[in-house]
């Protein structure tokens, strides 16, 4: 198969073309866009790639979600797809690569398929998913979640955004309800292409991320209660400061996360100091603690570990502890075999490559439930996603593209 | 002069109900007072504390910030008044000792003196000072400032209320602008009793605090900035979280509160994470620092030793540090000859005391600038004050006004 495959090439100019041509709707100041899922501005980009998929020749279908489907028939059409794709919404300040750039990565491989006049085995999909960032209707990955069996489909539909327009409502007004069952159907494989949305490619001068799986995530919420007291009278040895013992809890959060070099993480974000008066002893703080680790026992011990520390300090500083875990989304830990796909491609182009595990969610962790699923990742600029200034580069767009397609054509003739 | 001193007794009862009387002007539901500067609540107290004054014989003058003199006429009536007194206003939801049972100590002072028919050399007045707290008008102790050259006339009057009422206006509307000026009279000493406010007389089992003097406070602002990011994408090796280091500051200024044990207060009150959400790396972090010692130079070595800590902990952690002394209040050490007046009044009446440094700002931190002043401490329970539920026994109440007697009458009689 080598040989066939090493004569496919995408072509890089032709995906950044796209990728800036999407850029322009709802084109922000600083560089970004502001894209909420089914605006119009998600309309308009939605037009464009159903226009750009029939110019490639592909069949294009709408399931009842609103995700979008572009379709290259196989030798042998009636195999399950081999679907690559992401999502064409954005956070309120989003850039212009998070999300688009895996649907146009998907579009590419299909056009560059197109230039070779490649037949695979197994039919080519490209795929849209509706309201992956979750801003204007949560939860996130709504449509992949009803694709996979996650959400029932009048959950995903009902979903309202601030104003009460449900998800439904706005799939009709802008005529993207479309009459396709959503799920039900046998995918052969599922590639996301994504750019990192973190620094670790671009500090290890990798061009590709060979993902891994998806960090399992616990999320707690702390109550830490002592006793509110004047700053001036109350003795040192007399008082129950809960901001004290907060500050060591952080301080045990961060070693617990720092024990799981490389891939644990530990993050307190969020904190609130009752009175949070300048001359009050503190009676009172809310934190809150977001511990990751893609080995769901490791993220087990880790939450122990930092229970355990927690109630430790609480006692020995006379303070109320209230240690509750609120959510838990297990680690996801992709198919081996698409997994070497995608680090077979990148080895083979003699791409700088290294194994990565991705810290966000995406549209692939609902699919790897119902599917064989892998990732690319290619890095983008200071690790900053989720902002206007979000940048990666041509070539590495390009070479994130080249591998999905040597990886896309590896699974569809493997059958 | 001891024997004759011995004789004179307060009556604890009596200043009991002084105080139960006054307790329902501006009474709350959970036993407590609201009794704000200036208010129609402060203007009845005010009401009954001069009807009193003048039951108890005494001449009642009124100066231009609205401070109340009762004055009972000494032997030799040209000396300087020994002066006793403290505020009639109180916390929004204060309790029903907090400066109205210095108020009622001192008159209680004058009534013990006239039922044994006691005639002192110096005369004696029982003060109560307008706006002690602040809580109505910034800054707290305004009026005993203007009268101890702290603050002009000017200063005082025009202070404004939340609604933009000034102090000037609000004397007038309740009446109690008064004619004479406010301080340029010669005082011979100032005595303030007071609860505590704090919890050491109670845990120590000692009636009477003799206080040696006020801490020294100084206030600080940091800023600590390092980098926003996602939880989840962020290596632990590559972040920049200014919570992590901020955690350790607030440590350390915990670790150098307690090296000086007994009299050191440090407190972090106050703080604000940026920006404030689960699951992104807090890249701002605001927060406040509260030093206390009694002791000028020690005070600076706890500031600076804080401040070398947090330039250490953030070169360590990466982060920029904002830091900024932003309040100083000097110690202030009692008149040595005051003091030894109220310890000697305690030993002689064999109640249990001890030296004590005030944690809180009073009015005799200002008095102490033009007269030679102390002040007696009585025990409240739980130590807990500016809260409805503050409460002190009958028993310590007449306690501290006996001593605030033998004090007064040994120093007005030592001329």
């Amino acid at each position: 198969m080598e040989p066939v495959v090493q004569n496919l090439k995408v072509n890089a100019d032709r995906l950044w073309d796209s990728l800036m041509e999407m850029a322009k709707i709802g084109a922000t100041p600083k560089g970004g866009v502001c894209r909420l899922a089914l605006s119009d501005e998600d309309k308009a980009a939605r037009d464009l790639f159903v226009r750009w998929c029939k110019e490639a020749g592909c069949t294009v279908s709408v399931d009842a979600m609103g995700n979008i489907f572009g379709r290259r028939k196989g030798k042998n059409d009636k195999l399950p797809p081999i679907m690559s794709g992401s999502h064409i919404d954005s956070q309120p300040t989003g850039g212009k690569f998070d999300g688009i750039y895996g649907v146009m990565a998907g579009l590419e491989v299909i056009r560059a398929l197109n230039d070779a006049g490649f037949e695979t085995e197994a039919p080519i999909e490209v795929v849209c998913w509706t309201n992956e960032e979750g801003s204007r209707f949560a939860p996130a990955m709504t449509a992949s979640g009803v694709f996979a069996g996650e959400f029932t489909l009048d959950y995903g539909l009902s979903r309202p955004d601030k104003d009460g327009k449900t998800l439904g409502e706005e799939l009709r007004r802008i005529g993207y309800a479309g009459d396709m069952a959503c799920g039900g159907r046998k995918v052969g494989a599922f590639f996301e292409a994504h750019i990192e949305q973190g620094p670790i490619l671009e500090a290890d001068k990798k061009t590709i991320g060979v993902v891994q799986g998806v960090q399992g995530i616990r999320w707690y919420e702390l109550n830490v209660t002592g006793m509110e007291a004047h700053a001036g009278t109350t003795p040192m040895r007399r008082r129950k400061d809960a901001l004290v013992g907060v500050a060591r809890m952080v301080s045990e959060a961060h070693r617990i996360g720092m024990a799981q070099l490389p891939f644990g993480r530990s993050t307190v974000g969020m904190m609130q100091v009752k009175p949070n008066s300048r001359n009050t002893i503190p009676g009172h703080v809310f934190f809150t603690v977001d511990l990751r680790h893609p080995d769901a026992e490791t993220l087990v011990g880790m939450g122990k570990a930092f229970q355990q520390s927690c109630e430790a300090i609480a006692q020995e500083t006379g303070l109320t502890l209230d240690f509750k875990e609120i959510w838990y989304s297990p680690p996801v830990k992709f198919d081996a075999a698409c997994v070497r796909a995608v680090e077979n491609a990148a080895s083979n182009l003699g791409m700088a490559h290294e194994p990565i595990i991705s810290g966000a969610g995406h549209d692939a962790v609902y699919l790897s439930r119902v599917a064989p699923t892998a990732m690319v990742f290619i890095p983008c600029e200071d690790g900053i996603s989720h902002n206007e200034i979000e940048a990666a580069t041509k070539t590495d767009c390009g070479a994130g593209a080249q591998v999905l397609l040597q990886a896309m054509v590896e699974r569809a003739n493997a059958a």
